[in-house]
């Protein structure tokens, strides 16, 4: 298999933590330079449909874009250590959370990144100071929820670490590319964060 | 268990059409009225955490929200017929498509609606041109991907009718609010749209 990656991407970084979670190093990586517009050529978008990284070619010839959608293959294909639940329920759990990770976190602060940041004016075309505001708001409203559930719970889906809290942290490690860091009073969510930060795996695809 | 669910909304509508495939009948469905805020009461916060419908309640209190984790779990209860895919490959595509058709056309249409239909500036808050426009011009791009698609596909994910048409055929009911067609040129788009539509399953929820 060969995963089409960008380092410092967030979401490429996501499959990257998975594969370093389970150890996997049979998957041959290519790297795609997004700024230079890689990901738009016509033989790119032939393979994967859609001008995105990460993207997994199975040896098949099939081509899965959709970093979560990756992950979870990944996961059947290397079930251990289990990163999505053990059982239907458990799954229910971990992808409610990692889809509140997503959509309330980590997409509100990438708008955000791609409508302040100058380097990212190249890729988002117009950027608009609403749109910017608009999701810095959503996501910090979102980082309350969070920090009231992990004044209860040592990570956000399971008693142990998951897909869920990758999605998360990598959400809030992008927005330092705008200086963003979480308010200060949210305490248990900078421990969190400190606890996932210091994972080995944490390092793959920075 | 109990569905609770709000006639109308876009989000229940996802599960109530797979619990009608699927002919599930033994879950209790609560109406949860949204346009009164009855999911922003203190009661329904505790319960489910989050002001969202939909959200399911397992008979040992768990609480689930967000609607493809519910759709998921009852695919794991009742698994037939298949809507998520078979094997890990199947998965991998539906679920590839089922993202995509959720954060390039859904959510870009949902935000589209908050933003422009007057009836939803009490859900919504401050409405804002700018992130209407903007969600809608993302919404378009995609149509056009998918027409692409389905010109040499009868359904968008996989040679039969799974969870991502159900997620791009609510996405796309859900502008008529605002009377919004797609372009007449996407010929394949409305083929696809005519015979999702036809399905008995498709009036659940509305």
């Amino acid at each position: 298999m060969k995963l089409y990656t960008s380092h410092r991407a967030p979401n490429p970084r996501r499959v990257r933590w998975v594969m370093a979670e389970k150890g996997i190093t049979d998957v041959e990586l290519v790297e795609v330079d997004i700024m230079a517009g890689d990901h738009k050529t016509a033989e790119y978008r032939e393979r994967v449909g859609v001008p995105h990284v990460p993207a997994l070619e199975l040896d098949d010839g099939t081509t899965i874009s959709e970093s979560v959608a990756i992950c979870r293959y990944l996961e059947a294909l290397y079930p251990e250590p289990n990163l999505f639940g053990v059982d239907a329920r458990e799954q229910a759990i971990v992808e409610m959370w990692t889809r509140r990770n997503e959509f309330y976190l980590a997409n509100p602060i990438m708008l955000n990144v791609r409508h302040t940041h100058p380097l990212m004016a190249a890729l988002e075309g117009a950027q608009v100071a609403e749109v910017a505001a608009y999701n810095r708001l959503w996501a910090e409203r979102f980082m309350q929820t969070l920090d009231d559930r992990l004044a209860e719970h040592e990570f956000i889906a399971l008693d142990r670490f998951t897909i869920a809290d990758i999605v998360a942290v990598i959400g809030l490690d992008f927005a330092r590319l705008v200086k963003y860091r979480p308010p200060a009073e949210l305490t248990h969510l900078a421990r969190w964060l400190e606890t996932c930060r210091a994972r080995p795996a944490a390092a793959a695809g920075i």
